[in-house]
């Protein structure tokens, strides 16, 4: 028997229509004899209406409540599903998470999943029962209700996925698939059949927001089958899955991804003394704010010089304490820079083909985009560029790197 | 140390600054040295929504699923009561019924009340917090979320209120207390400081609908000590009690009930034979229609009359109910009347007074208002009439017993 479970976000529940919408596609899979466990969000704007609520009464609400509030919005879509599913004549059975024993830590607001208890679905699903459950929230070892943070309803759908060992998990979203690079910059931009775990975390760390990053993690690290899909139009969407014996045939680079959230720093003529770059980046770190690209020059007259970069609402923070570190270790000045970007390619091909950076690195030249820093990992180069030449840049990387979409024929 | 148990209607808590004004209700209690139970229902408004969308989707939706949506609207009261005391620097915890186990039947929408576990309760009222449960709702044996009907968060709160020994259970609505009649029928009607749990019930049943009949049940049978006051208006409301030592002070009559939901059926020409009432009455008790009074007429000629009362709503299923069982036991004729009302007088200073039904009769008798039928209870003594007296009946009771309220002095 097959086993899948799916999840649908809140534009998906967002109405009663919707929700019927999904009763129906849950039922053509019933018709087809796969046993589904079904992991939903609160309707579109309804988690935002309760917060909105919360931040009439209290600034900063305590935190404990705002979980207890905001958990009810996932409460109300399942059960209306089980209505919506017994009127199709399929039976359901909601429940939330607390019913379910998904047992989290006790960070309300950002809680991680410890455990789930399965056995009360197993035997539901015996019974020929669909099982709705609540997506984004959890119990802690109190009994007190916590919710996952934003997304986190990804994660409930792959956590439940993993505990039950299902075939897959699916996600549906709007839209209906992963792309080898965002659409709006890349009109060739093409949908992905297959992607690997690894590759996924770096296309989403770098800005493609289709899944939770967490949720992705958890499915690489249970080896849980993912598929991203469109929750109303037909296609096979995206299988996210394991790293599989590179084939010939597998394209070197499976996407391109980029960031304009980056902001770049510079500190100029730094005594060169061992222990340089953690006194100037030991303060950055105190300061919560994360340090992405890192470049130490080569010493020159006893000084260097070192550059980094921080998301853009870090900036001014960065920027302060740089400001104070510099006059603590005597550095000569301190620079800024907005108007930068990151390009990444990424792909799990990498690993088997040499070549990859310099290549990318000539299509750049080719198109005369200066790089301004570089930084690689197995399956990724990066490379921080002038954020106005960022859409050339991933073009041109993308026609470069084979992964256009073959040009439409109207029929 | 002082417990209250207190409980605020939808209403109450119908806005953002509804919860603010009923949290500051809370601190004054707080800055007396009272611990605090609180016990909140939905805004007003929230569960007819949900129900609503539940209509949407199911015209008979699944009642499981129901209580799971429907008893969420308590959830996002709670917390937020939470959130505005803490603001005022109270400390405070939210507990829905499942978490504080009010442990209910599995009658979904209608479930009873069967353990309450204090525990939690006990230990955050010593830690000083004021303990804010959701009304309306608990958990089966099978930790499914149930709710207690309409009007239950009462039920909630009286049934904590004893699980706790509280030494009362002050139910917050929009009246300033329980009245010796409806003021809208009658303008001199007054706010009684006290009256008896038996009172109370035969008040509520007859249609002053102040407190939920089954809360006052249970404040009676375990002798909670209640109170209805005002959310908002200064005042000591009225206590609900048990029935102390009667004083020679306290009036006979405690307060004149009414109601316009009466229908009336008769059969006539009834053969008059051993078990002539189950015949007539049994079929319609077997319809779930619940009778009120009854009458049957002395036979003559070997055969009866047979009258009795059912409410509007069930007048035409009675009557056909009633035709077919006239053919069966050759009656000659039935016959029905919606122009009628039910007026009571009650007051358990009765027991210790001969002649008030009397009294009651020589003044409807002057007013040339004909009395259809008559019921009696210990405390209670109720008489059917035309609904066109029915305002000049409760009037003219109501200045007889010497209710009025004295004279309004211009200061």
């Amino acid at each position: 028997m097959t086993l899948i479970v799916q999840k649908f976000g809140g534009t998906s529940v967002g109405s009663v229509e919707r929700i019927q919408q999904v009763a129906q596609k849950v039922k053509k899979f019933r018709e087809n004899g796969i046993d589904l466990v079904i992991v939903l969000s609160a309707m579109s704007g309804e988690t935002n209406r309760l917060i909105g609520l919360a931040k009439q009464v209290s600034n900063r609400p305590n935190l404990r409540e705002l979980d207890m509030m905001v958990s009810t919005g996932e409460q109300v879509t399942i059960a209306l599903l089980c209505m919506a599913l017994e009127e199709l004549g399929i039976p359901a059975k909601s429940y939330t998470g607390a019913q379910v024993r998904i047992q989290t830590d006790s960070a309300h607001t950002k809680a991680r999943i410890l455990s789930i208890d399965e056995h009360r679905i197993k035997a539901d699903l015996k019974e020929g029962k669909v099982v709705v459950v609540a997506g984004f929230q959890g119990v802690n070892e109190y009994g007190d209700i916590t919710t996952l943070g934003r997304g986190g309803s990804d994660t409930t759908g792959v956590a439940l996925a993993a505990a039950l060992k299902a075939d897959e998990c699916q996600i549906y979203t709007d839209v209906d698939g992963v792309y080898t690079t965002d659409p709006r910059v890349a009109p060739k931009a093409k949908r992905l059949d297959k992607i690997t775990f690894e590759e996924m975390l770096e296309m989403a760390s770098l800005g493609s927001k289709v899944l939770q990053i967490r949720s992705v993690e958890f499915a690489g690290k249970y080896n849980v089958p993912l598929r991203v899909l469109h929750s109303f139009k037909e296609g096979n969407g995206t299988l996210i899955t394991i790293d599989e014996e590179v084939s010939v045939e597998q394209p070197i680079i499976s996407g391109i991804a980029f960031s304009r959230d980056e902001a770049k720093l510079t500190i100029r003529g730094v005594p060169d003394t061992p222990g340089v770059a953690s006194n100037i980046l030991g303060p950055i770190s105190a300061a919560n704010i994360e340090v992405d690209m890192i470049i130490q020059n080569i010493s020159r007259d006893g000084t260097t010089d070192f550059t980094f970069t921080v998301s853009r609402s870090d900036y001014q923070s960065a920027l302060d304490i740089l400001n104070e570190t510099a006059k603590k270790i005597s550095a000569r000045e301190v620079a800024g820079n907005l108007d930068i970007a990151k390009v990444s390619i990424v792909g799990v091909g990498m690993r088997s083909h040499a070549g990859v950076a310099s290549r990318m690195f000539e299509v750049l030249a080719k198109e005369g985009i200066n790089i301004l820093m570089i930084s690689t990992s197995e399956i990724k180069i990066s490379v921080l560029i002038q954020e106005k030449y960022l859409e050339l840049a991933v073009r041109s990387l993308h026609t470069a790197f084979e992964l256009d979409a073959p040009e439409k024929t109207l029929d």
